[in-house]
């Protein structure tokens, strides 16, 4: 069977290697090449099989048909036009074309790829905007109920998120050490600081709601992969069952669970689904929701949700290849 | 110099380990006895002495000024009753004579020890109820604000916390083996039903505040030691440095340090201290503080509060033999 | 196409859990029935989908062509008869018909399922005694050099390796437990105690070699799975490239792999392979060799061995379905 | 009481860090400096306290009576001249001035400082040369032996030892990072490489023994900190209880345990021990022990073991400050 060849370009770090891995496995897609400036030459193993490492300005862009842009936030955008301008259509991970980033001042027009949400945008698109993977948990978590409009109109949507040490990138700095790492935990960008808000307030607005704000506190965890986000929402009433509304909302989606019991990180790890709870709170006052949500950071958060839009743009079938 | 006899009953699992540990470092203290029922006749090391468990029925209780009980819920009680009946003061480290206990239903009346706040009561006292571990992180970080009346009337104070598994007592739970903790992070008792919500809000209300509710949710970490809780409180104006009212309410107190930066569970493992940060929300309407709060809760969240307790009882200076 | 139905007796442990897995992405295989007794009409979830565990006693034994039997040493023989009663064959993962195994005196004949080692003599058996982890990951380590007579005559082998706590099994010991493995790395069955050396010796002297008694020393890892085995073998003489001999015996081996550098766990973890390198030892007069063996202890150390073995029982292709 | 100055040089690394909270807490030093040429300017915190680190060049050398060098190897040497010349006697914790090492061709003379073995030779020297962690772990547990003349003549002493993550230092490889480390375990420096190889077998000739040469394999542990060192050594023949003559050798020493059970990590992490089992090996025909010793790399390995030399050399009293 023909296999569509696509790129990978800053296949060294978290996200890139778990892209290659992915991509190596999917019956439809074939690597025709792996990126990374630093480690040019050097081989990577994925499972049995090894890549070359090649720098980006060596890569053979209009041998791909889909380009996956991995690079750092703010590095992207110039390789996504050079892709463009080889012909390749494009997912991008990194911000660069991400709703709310300042800094997208570009003439490039970019569905924001939540998959599950904005479905019918990707198609036709010539660039993808992959989410952040704090993003893809909470705005899959939150948006059946922003949409319902059952919110607390101008009430704050509060979440306390936790995120494996994967999700700060393959990068050498001391406070990522093993010794720093194991037996800690910390919060990080307190003050509802994270890049990501602009990000999660832009794309939350577009779904509706009720003008809601959301305060966001992130915290590092000493394990390697995955995130998982603790939201509380301040709603008009309570009904029976909370989650019906999700289960609806979600019927029949391949890569969203919606479970009795809270999701805990090893339900996900390594599979493209978010799992997602609901829940009641007792012994308040004001009924307030409770959604527990849980992805993989470099699947679902990142390589496996690139891979789905991969399959939109190229109508490969939008499971193909992906571990759900 | 003449020390003081003390036992301790409940001595093999974590908290009552830890209790030993600190009172044979303790200069004052003498460790009289060590009950274990399953384990009795069995050896314990502390540092490079050792100490022979003996069942409960054979503590000399008489023996002791203080008895420290480290038993289980509900199993106290009966125990606390005993060690009074010979003469005893008693530091209970169970839940059973805190307040907001549905089964307190004991005429023995007990102070709540969360010594830093409630040190007028203690000196007097039969019994002290030594806080939760939870209770102690949070009440001391919320504390001031609720004095103060800064909170928002009526509104909701939202607290997600974590703790390590030593928290959950040295039990073997197949849910606590190794393989199950490690590389996993998932919440419990969500929906606001963990038995610690009584605790905190029966003293919360005690400390004043505007009629507050707390919606608490706990997750477990893959760590032995330590709790960190994320607290966001809605407020009804902000004011230049928020920190100012923590430092001035807790000036001079050895135990408790305001932080410029979001403590880390590393900051106060095996220490006696609770370390506080106090942030300002940027990017939402609602002024809001972030508290985060962070304890060793074997340490300022079990024993060491029960020795601080007893030192208080005793008084043999509160920081005597307390690792700061 | 027509799937091969097997079931598997003892599916809730680590081994047990991990056989499920597999048998559930094997693309020629059919999970006829899954027993876990203490757990029967318990729920499992295998990746998306669900299994109900039922009592053995309930267990359908002649709807499988070959049964799977995880169970505790000692407890496994019986239903091993009850299968083969049944019609079945059996892959046993218990070490009830392995070589060497005192409690051994079944009527009933087992050949050793070390599948490269012993590939000729499965296809015709009715039960295959699946092999321990660490003989796996030792036995496959040495057995090129055993038939090659280089170990010096006499010499002792000397190995020390370390497993991840799912050796252990899914057992809910307080030593288990995530805060007493956590941070620590132990030695046990220190003194060639371990149960698995019987079963090496008698597997190593029937591949021949120079009458080498083996020397073992296992040790508990903080981490879930994998084992490595570091091996020192005296050698009658150097070679150039001592890996030379590994690479000729190995040739096409899919599932073992010789390589440059010394293997690490997270080389090997969730693929069905072994992985090798060896080195000569510099700065000692003896010609010593020093051989290092991965695997994951639940793959290629039980499960995926188990799979490796009833494909070539039912003759299904040795590599299908396994994750190399 | 009059506390004697002491300054530490290279005070950001994990054994500068772990040093100077010994001398923190010690009763009878003073921190008089800690330098930190990167950090400089910035605080460190110990325990309840903060130093804050100069560059090594605005020293107040000779304000010290003992300067501790914790300078990566080869950058030491210079500086511990530096130290002389301003008058202070030194405890130097890189491999600059320890036997058996090739650069050392310094015409300063320095004492091996392994307290016990060496003691008399301490309290005279200017200098004293801290030994490495895993040479501290290895010696301590087979001195005895050869001092005995116990092994086989000519025979390997066999090594395999695993230290944690702060034994490659505090620096910034991604090799190191968190999401590397955990769930994996590694050797390293295969083929007898190691740098600390010739530092043993220096020390070990000076203590003699039967001509008996060490191969030595180091692995990496994802633990923060411990080694664990499994030695297997061949000897003439058995004695009834081997560990006698261990008793016997290090009988009133403060800082060896000989245990009945293996040592494991967390039975000496955090206290300036070396913990030794001895068992034979059954099931081999050369008679054959087995030595498992256990330190802490940071305290025994390093800052511990340099503040136990600085005591001798200052005759403080060897076991002041440091934590049994």
């Amino acid at each position: 069977m023909h296999k569509v060849p696509v790129g990978v370009l800053g296949a060294s770090g978290y996200a890139g290697r778990e892209l290659c891995g992915l991509i190596a496995r999917h019956p439809l897609l074939d690597l025709a090449f792996a990126s990374a400036n630093e480690q040019r030459g050097q081989r990577m193993r994925i499972g049995a099989e090894e890549v070359t490492y090649i720098a980006a300005e060596d890569a053979p862009l209009n041998k791909a048909e889909v380009v996956f842009t991995a690079l750092p936030h703010g590095a992207s955008a110039k390789w996504v036009g050079n892709a463009r301008g080889s012909g390749a259509r494009v997912v991008d991970l990194s911000s660069d074309f991400r709703p709310g980033v300042v800094e997208n001042n570009s003439k490039m027009q970019a569905p924001y790829g939540l998959t599950e949400l904005m479905r019918a945008k990707i198609p036709g698109a010539k660039i993808v905007a992959n989410p952040g993977c704090y993003p893809t948990a909470i705005l899959l978590a939150i948006a059946p109920l922003l949409r319902e409009g059952m919110a607390l109109p101008g009430a704050t949507i509060n979440v306390s998120a936790a995120s494996g040490v994967t999700g700060a990138g393959y990068s050498a700095r001391p406070d990522l050490l093993f010794a720093e790492v194991a037996e800690d935990f910390r919060a990080y960008a307190v003050g509802n600081q994270h890049r990501h808000i602009a990000e999660m307030q832009a794309v939350a607005k577009e779904l509706g709601g009720n003008d809601n704000d959301i305060l966001f506190t992130p915290h590092l965890l000493p394990v390697a992969r995955g995130i998982l986000a603790t939201i509380t929402i301040p709603v008009k009433e309570h009904t029976d069952d909370p989650s019906t509304l999700w289960r609806d909302c979600y019927h029949g989606e391949p890569f969203i669970e919606i479970a009795d019991q809270p999701p805990s990180l090893r339900d996900v790890v390594r599979r493209n689904v978010v799992r997602i709870s609901v829940s009641k709170a007792a012994n308040v006052r004001q009924p307030t929701l409770i959604i527990i949500s849980a992805i993989d950071n470099l699947v679902k958060g990142a390589a496996g949700q690139a891979v789905q839009n991969a399959n939109v743009l190229l109508d490969l079938g939008e499971q193909t290849g992906l571990p759900a």
